[in-house]
């Protein structure tokens, strides 16, 4: 099958290594999108027009690496709506277009492939609709963002704080100039918002997910961790309840989850007979990302990609009950809900996350930290 | 299509709840072969004449849970004979017989399913053949035995002589009365012999993979570990220039392995654009075992059951090298070869596997106990 690639940065560059170096059978790159001219290296390969690509009949996959909104929802829909699959590593742009494309994606007759945009080289997507071929996934968490894990392992370790690791973080390419989709955790709740579309048929809007990051975390909060036994990851999960959240969470040293180092994502789920199964590797970088994208492009070609059903659903995050850290100048904000004293922070009593987004809003504070407290 | 089912004790039985409480559709198991006329509760569904499933044409499919050689092994060869597809859990026969087995497969243009002789319910083998789509896997290890590593965990946390901690494994269910297989490492053999086949398409003798267990292991040894830094995990681990080994490992308490808590496995492969991919699961037990089984099941349901080339080869020990921890009362064997003290044993200098194995012969030391130590 012939594939026309939309973009050749980071990923789409690997994209391409990957096709030209194993020369897998049936797969063929036959135009690739790049942004000028003066990024043409092969005429008959590159170009700058995207409707080369969109109307060229020959082309069965349309592959987008490029990122960013717009253009790449119109791309999509324009391809889908000329029939051809649709293969993307861009989860802000499926994330947040998600119904409209999987409409789209129906009413052509093509599928939707996003391995990649969840835990780059993690077989992620593939394992879920496995395991549904068999049963119902009940939940997931994960540790979804490489940046984070590698300044909350550095933090940890070195007793470092919070912007000399993002800085160095920048340097290594790991983070962008812009890091606040990373460090508020918006990355991540793109990723939570398309794994419960795979791990649950439901679609949610990925504004409803709460949302806390690590922007505020201090070393303080790490050494009260260290006390506990813990150390922090940002953690993304949900449940077929409608649980969805993405928040710092204090995690046992012995948890797996604790050992998964710097730039290395973790996944897990559970269902009634597999019980938890948990998957780790590389969540971004070039190749792994890239091999994720080649994996759900040859699930087109041998014919078993599949166009799962979606419907769209509310969050609710009223059942799930937890413990949480919280450092706060706004300490009023949570009378009556306060349970202890820890370090620079407090516990509070159990509640439900619901009630403790209206506590972190009703605090008014920007620069409050809030994390959970596994038990 | 319609499924015979040879055994209904631990993993039988979890195929038969799976495949029930989950109502798959096309699948549907129609017979039953049990041991004696009392396990009979259903007539129309249990017989003890194993022809009564292997001449009835309506049954596509022959899943083996009996365990043990014979008569799996003639059953499965006659199942290939009539047309049916085979799917087992029964690592033991599967890896004593595979290359007969699977010359049977391919004469008769049907496929051998195996994911659940490896890791229980861990998707170890349907993600071999996932990558192996693209790219070569260069190396594989595992912890492969929920016992041993049962027996491990708790001799280190709770300081426990090893007698103690396998009669209470035995007490679990967790090992059996004669616990050889697992605790001498066959048990891992046969799975690391079985996913040469699926990771490399290489087969190779069980018998050559040589093979350390835990049978000798003494508190010394696991506090010898806690001064490094490291625990203690059987470990089976093989690549694709040949080197194939079952031994105990120092496994750094920062490294993923150091947490696979308990029955859980954990087996992790290298490819080159994926890089490290780990996958972590309930490594036995009913459920997650017939979970396995019921995928390979979908797989042929779905036309997406593969039967791969495999060629027979050689174990070649001799190029990998590592350092040894060793405790014998034969030192004199090792002459020229020890490298320090280390409590109650030393460390060798720095060797090949095949050597090592050599010094161990010429030791003649039954209580011997060896252990890699990782850098």
């Amino acid at each position: 099958m012939k594939i026309g690639l939309l973009g050749h940065g980071v990923v789409g560059s690997g994209v391409r290594k990957i096709i030209d170096d194993n020369h897998i059978p049936g797969v063929e790159i036959k135009r690739i999108l790049v942004h000028t001219e003066k990024e043409i290296i092969d005429k008959s390969l590159m170009t700058t027009n995207v409707d080369v690509i969109l109307q060229d009949p020959e082309i069965d996959i349309v592959v987008e690496c490029m990122g960013g909104i717009e253009p790449a929802r119109s791309y999509a829909l324009r391809a889908m709506q000329s029939g051809k699959n649709f293969v993307t590593s861009n989860k802000k742009m499926l994330a947040s277009s998600f119904s409209e494309l999987l409409k789209c994606a129906k009413k052509n007759h093509v599928t939707i492939g996003y391995e990649a945009s969840c835990g780059g080289g993690i077989p992620w997507m593939a394992n879920l609709e496995r395991i549904r071929r068999i049963e119902e996934i009940q939940a997931f968490r994960g540790i979804l963002n490489g940046t984070t894990n590698y300044i909350l392992s550095r933090m940890y370790q070195e007793k470092q704080a919070f912007d000399a690791m993002l800085k160095d973080a920048q340097k290594l390419g790991y983070a962008e100039r812009d890091p606040s989709d990373d460090i508020d955790g918006l990355d991540v709740r793109y990723k939570v918002a398309l794994s419960c579309a795979k791990a649950f048929g439901r679609m949610i809007d990925v504004e409803q997910i709460p949302t806390f990051g690590i922007r505020n975390i201090q070393k303080g909060d790490l050494e009260y961790g260290r006390e506990i036994g813990c150390v922090i990851k940002l953690v993304g999960k949900a449940n077929l309840d409608g649980m969805a959240v993405v928040m710092p969470v204090f995690v046992k040293q012995e948890d797996i989850f604790a050992s998964i180092p710097l730039n290395y994502n973790a996944i897990e789920c559970a269902s009634a007979s597999l019980g938890l199964a948990t998957f780790i590797g590389q969540g971004a970088g070039s190749l792994p990302t890239a091999h994720a994208v080649v994996q759900d492009v040859l699930d087109v070609v041998n014919g078993v990609a599949t166009l799962q059903d979606c419907h769209l659903a509310t969050v609710n995050n009223t059942s799930v009950e937890g413990k949480y850290y919280v450092r706060t100048t706004q300490r009023e904000a949570f009378e009556g809900y306060i349970e202890q004293e820890a370090k620079c922070g407090f516990l509070t009593k159990k509640m439900c996350i619901e009630k403790l987004c209206d506590l972190v809003r009703k605090s008014k504070d920007e620069a409050i930290f809030v994390a959970e407290v596994m038990k």
